[in-house]
């Protein structure tokens, strides 16, 4: 395994090889060890072709403190802006003798091209709305950290399904790993194909989908993605699918909520709430600088 | 002391424990000594929602050299763009085990909010016209450094007062250490506020600022800040408020000029003044690298 | 030798030396000794008032291997949009105490105005249409380490001479070293001062500029300098111009193609001839690697 570009590389063995680095690496964090030479002499290469802060910053200072040069690329300041391809801006980077190369691209499939003709090992921050393989281990890891396993639990996924690689790649990990999903969303955003991944149950009535659940994922209205009107107000859907105090005693009384961030606050979950006692979101982004340290090691030595 | 938000919280001791920091960091690296492990394992952010070359620089490659990971977050991309609240950003940043925040903001306030409810240590780059600590302490250092004392001086502060939190910032810290004050601008550039600062004169007559002073410092005409007109003309201020050789004669005949930079030339400052022999200017970048060093050492022990 | 700001600077005997560290590291670095202590204690800012991925990326990256603190500021983030002169922000930048400033400008002529008043290295990595030194390094090394000489070796540049200061370094730094040069491009693109740089060959007829060449350096049309008309398509460049299969055989059986990139795949080199097994393209980059350290290397030494 030389990238890291679909959640559909992770199965049951390699999910449980990341989360024992996850683990390893954690613990040695938290107990004062916060540098690490497993990077000495590596370089990371962050090429970013849409705006992140929590991806690109947790990838960068999880190769920091693993002890590699990381160099920054964003879109706004390279070669792209002359008229470069991708691949050819990749191959650059490759030739450069780069170890590591974490992208994020606005066309889905992008990354997964490239690999098969890059040395590199490639990462995958983000493929337009195709996938985000570090978030569905991440998210995994914080749900299987609290809950104690991932077989059996039901897993709500609310929100924009059609536009999200969150839920695209979350979907497929969990699956994989043995949890029952409902996904939930205004109609329109509910891609047509949504049977090929196997998912339980598939509703519009947001009551229904947190009924009794473990989890419940929100995912952020991509406003930036929307070329057409999938309703007609924010506020409206504020109402019919953000998360209120009332929809939390829908859920099991142990369930935690999640959002990959950045929340829309008001929108997907009433702003009280974004940091409530059920909230895992800012144990999604701790975890997720463990997750990608796991990742870089994971690809180092497989 | 977790945060440095505003000069007020820099008391008599407090500002020679500072300077005690600088004077060693300073003393070492002129021996050679350039690279320190006092940060290793110590993570420094700066999330910059202002632009800014020689603070953030300074912020920076003081963390390196002091060891540290430093990772820059600009606001032109980053999730800032996708309608995130500061506060989500600053409480993600923290998330990622960040140790030091750095930040700049265009909201006077803002780092004073965030920093009650964040565990990292929060250091005000420049909040909007509200402060910009480190530079009063680059400043006063510098001041003490030429003049062995900064009680008793008499200094002027001349420009746009109003716009500058350098100069609340400056004003703050020197009358804690027993500067006698003069402020000095064209009427509407001089906040109503003033007498709250304690000032010991305030004057539109720039030959009467600068009469007998020890030390003179500019103020940057921040015409990116100004929605009203102040003054007529860029040249008029220059002819009424800029620093000639003529004027150079009213002051002391050992004092000095400062200015916190970016220089207008021949606007606040005639040209070939702006690096004259009475000119500190670069002491104050060049101290300013010295200074950032012992603000990390300090809030870090203390 | 404090700077290197023209490959006028590089005779027989520094080239020499500079290959001689170039060589060094390479095979070290291929050995596995991926990281040196040669910089460390010091640090490389880079302003970059243009655009650029590879160049950037590649001092940058240079620079981390070598154990230096590096810090990018980028004209769109900086203070220049303040409107700082070029000397403030330069003379700013070596008032923290920097070792090496590396800088690309759109201004012909600025890093040699900036070398003579500062004391840190400057590095020339591009100034307006006037010169790129370390390109012309890299490529006369990668040239070398092909051909195993300079001397003798009949060299082809092609395309828009007018505005490349790739071309302006190459043709001063080859001919040096006792290579005979030929350029051709359309009449509009060869500038009329060429006999200034001792040119062998002038042509616009491509045909004859390949003709038994050991080497075909292919330029860059750089749409984003031209704010004339020089040539009425891109179809027709690439018809007239461009590099196919055909005119590969009119060079020498042996001999190789180069291109300083980014490429405009099909109008300067036909898209699959890009990596052919003619093309030093990647080797270049790979090349510029190394070169670049040695770059360091070689100023800090002389």
């Amino acid at each position: 395994m030389k990238d890291l570009i679909s959640a559909r590389q992770i199965s049951e063995k390699v999910f449980s090889e990341i989360y024992d680095l996850y683990k390893w690496f954690k613990e040695s964090y938290n107990k004062g060890e916060k540098k690490f030479d497993i990077l000495r002499g590596y370089s990371v290469l962050l090429p970013f072709f849409e705006n992140s802060t929590r991806t690109r910053t947790s990838f960068e200072l999880a190769g920091k403190i693993l002890g590699a040069d990381t160099i920054n690329i964003s879109a706004s300041s390279s070669s792209v802006k002359k008229g470069e391809t991708l691949f050819d801006t990749i191959k650059t980077l490759e030739a450069m003798r780069s170890d590591f190369i974490v992208m994020r691209h606005y066309m889905s499939g992008a990354p997964k091209i490239i690999a098969d003709k890059i040395n590199a090992h490639i990462i995958n921050a983000g493929d337009g709305a195709n996938e985000h393989p570090s978030q569905a281990l991440l998210d995994t890891i914080t749900i299987l950290e609290k809950k104690g396993r991932i077989e059996g639990l039901d897993i709500a996924i609310i929100g924009d399904i059609l536009h999200s690689r969150v839920a695209r790649s979350d979907i497929i990990l969990l699956k994989t790993l043995g949890a029952r999903i409902t996904v939930c969303g205004p109609r329109p955003m509910i891609p047509r194909c949504m049977n090929a991944f196997d998912v339980d149950v598939i509703t519009t009535n947001i009551d229904e989908a947190l009924k009794d659940k473990d989890v419940a994922i929100f995912l952020r209205i991509q406003l930036e993605r929307q070329e057409k009107v999938y309703f007609s107000t924010l506020n409206e859907y504020s109402i019919k699918y953000g998360l209120n105090q009332e929809r939390i005693n829908l859920l099991k009384e142990d369930a935690v909520i999640m959002h990959p961030g950045p929340v829309n606050r008001g929108i997907e979950i009433q702003s009280e709430l974004v940091y409530g006692d059920r909230s895992l979101i800012l144990e999604q982004v701790e975890n997720g600088l463990f997750t990608r340290m796991a990742i870089y090691k994971y690809l180092l030595e497989n």
